[in-house]
């Protein structure tokens, strides 16, 4: 494991007096990590720095190309004042898959890891205190060659950022509205939907804002191929309650394989629901719904945990789910969740782990 | 019309000796455009600086949700002297539909052709001298609000760099080996292909890259719905010659609307040739190559003007076009579309124009 050089600010910032007002994303740390790789010397000189503008070239891929990829996870100052990771061995493993699809060079997991958690206890005042806050944590791995031919890059540079924020719906876990999106696609077999490619959020961007403009919070997302299966809702997966089963739409090459999605399948089977990983029409949602065999719908994700889904708009057709409110089940995977997360309730898949070395 | 400030450099940067060296977009001039936007202020702050890195905040949106668009011309120093651009409006025609489509705030074309003219003016002694050398221009346009919520960014930077530049591709117009590609997918109807967004070069660097492990220069890309349907050759339209018609894909949702495209189709029709733009089938090509109805083949795209195809493989079946040869209507719109270009023949269509204002 090659050397990592600290360089500890000389001007602290002030910390954010009001947790209330956290907001999400808005506010970093004092210190980030960054470590650069060129064909010729691969992964050197790991360092971490006080947070800082980066000089850019204005002719460096990433702005032309978007040659970019990250990863979110989060730090959880638990009630017994324990700080925690949930599986960021998964991040780091996706990590890879994403830079491998993306041309970019992968990282040697528990290098990554490492350096995370020394980045965590030099910022660890930062980690906020209050219900529902947490350090959220952005690694990124992007191209940074000065060349606008089209190619990928030779020099990259992976970062990692950190942020405390509050809830991610400054509602709290409240349902939100939720447009089915007809005409607009996040992904298509054979790109990139299945890795968290910079490319796929910029994709995306269009259809959330013109349904905010309709007063939805979310797009849920269907199939580039028919406009028929569920795929994702926002930048989160979905699960959809029936009274016989959980269905969460399979991973086929365009949905992103969510690490809050795999932990939420097996709490729920753990559970004992069952939980049924498959394609799933909107038509046989609109089906269930007429039935009353839908029962509830929900994303998940690292930033929001779990998300519920109050209503969907469908050609106009407006579907109330579970009147509205929040479901038995949506609850029950919130709470075991955040519990686990935060230390409230015992980790028996042993998923956390020490936010800082020993 | 704002006002363009002007800050000359102090250091001019030394001129590339040898022509024959410059490659493509590696080298930029002395100078570049810069304008910022805000919700709050619109567009302000216009001005032509010496060319330097950026200070980019690690958080800024382009890096992690790739909210980029870009675009590509290039000023000619003429036979006569004279430096041109062809068709310049509508390359800031198309910023601005891409603009849209990346929910990036669009750039009055007039204004932006007037500040491009500028830059320019001031570093014209950067353009080369040398047959088929050029000056590339790269408009672009990037989101930089420090937050990592997915959200489009209220701060944003349109910038204008220069590069002088060589033949795109280092052999001149010799015939390149094509491979059809029949897994990864660069776009799809409902996404963002038929803009210039950074992310769907993201998407095409891996395929890309596969290809010229195996012996190929460029990708043909199929359609993602049923990997059957012609749509982009690499980064460029593309045209395929049948003894009775000239073909081109229609621009359905995930083509990109070429300039070099439209005005191929443009010149082949004065000249009496029948040019369709309709769906063509892969299938349709190794069918016409059989019966020896296929005669040649091509891309076209601004950095490359015109690449002919030498040979296709599809499924590992080899298709040799015009014996390996430069077809005849490959030959006669590059001659055309280059001969406007440098001023070598008369412009009958109006196409280019001084790239200094008077």
């Amino acid at each position: 494991m090659q050397n990592l050089k600290i360089e500890l600010t000389k001007n602290p910032k002030q910390k954010p007096a009001d947790e209330s007002k956290l907001g999400f994303g808005r506010i970093f740390t004092d210190h980030m990590f960054l470590i650069d790789y060129t064909g010729e010397k691969g992964w050197h000189d790991a360092r971490i720095v006080p947070y800082a503008p980066l000089e850019m070239d204005p002719a460096s891929v990433c702005l032309h190309y978007g040659q970019s990829i990250f990863e979110g996870l989060k730090a959880y100052r638990g009630v017994d004042g324990k700080i925690r990771l949930f599986r960021p061995e998964k991040n780091f493993e996706r990590m890879n898959i994403s830079c491998e699809r993306m041309c970019l060079p992968t990282v040697e997991p528990d290098f990554a890891l490492h350096c995370l958690k020394k980045l965590i206890e030099i910022d660890q005042d930062w980690i906020p205190h209050s219900d529902g806050t947490s350090l959220y944590i952005r690694p990124f791995v992007f191209g940074v060659d000065k060349q606008v031919g089209v190619h990928p890059s030779d020099h990259v540079i992976f970062m990692i950022i950190l942020s405390p924020v509050g809830a991610y719906y400054a509602s709290g876990l409240n349902p939100v509205k939720i447009y089915v999106e007809e005409n607009y696609v996040r992904a298509v077999r054979g790109g990139t939907g299945f890795v968290k490619a910079a490319a796929n959020y910029a994709i995306s961007l269009k259809a959330q804002q013109e349904a905010g403009e309709k007063g939805y919070s979310q797009v849920l997302w269907l199939d580039a191929i028919e406009h028929k299966y569920v795929e994702e809702v926002g930048a989160m997966n979905v699960f959809f309650v029936f009274d016989d089963e959980i269905v969460t739409p399979e991973l086929q090459g365009s949905i992103l394989s969510g690490i809050t999605r795999m932990s939420t399948i097996e709490l729920l089977r753990q559970k004992g629901h069952k939980v049924v990983e498959r394609r799933l029409s909107i038509d046989e949602i609109c089906e269930a719904h007429k039935n009353g065999r839908l029962k509830e719908a929900f994303g998940s994700g690292t930033a929001a945990v779990i998300s519920p889904m109050g209503e969907l708009n469908y050609k106009g057709e407006k579907i109330t789910l579970n009147g509205g409110e929040i479901g038995e089940i949506t609850q029950y995977i919130y709470d075991e969740l955040t519990g686990i997360q935060w230390g409230k309730i015992e980790d028996k898949n042993n998923w956390t782990e020490s936010a800082i070395e020993n």
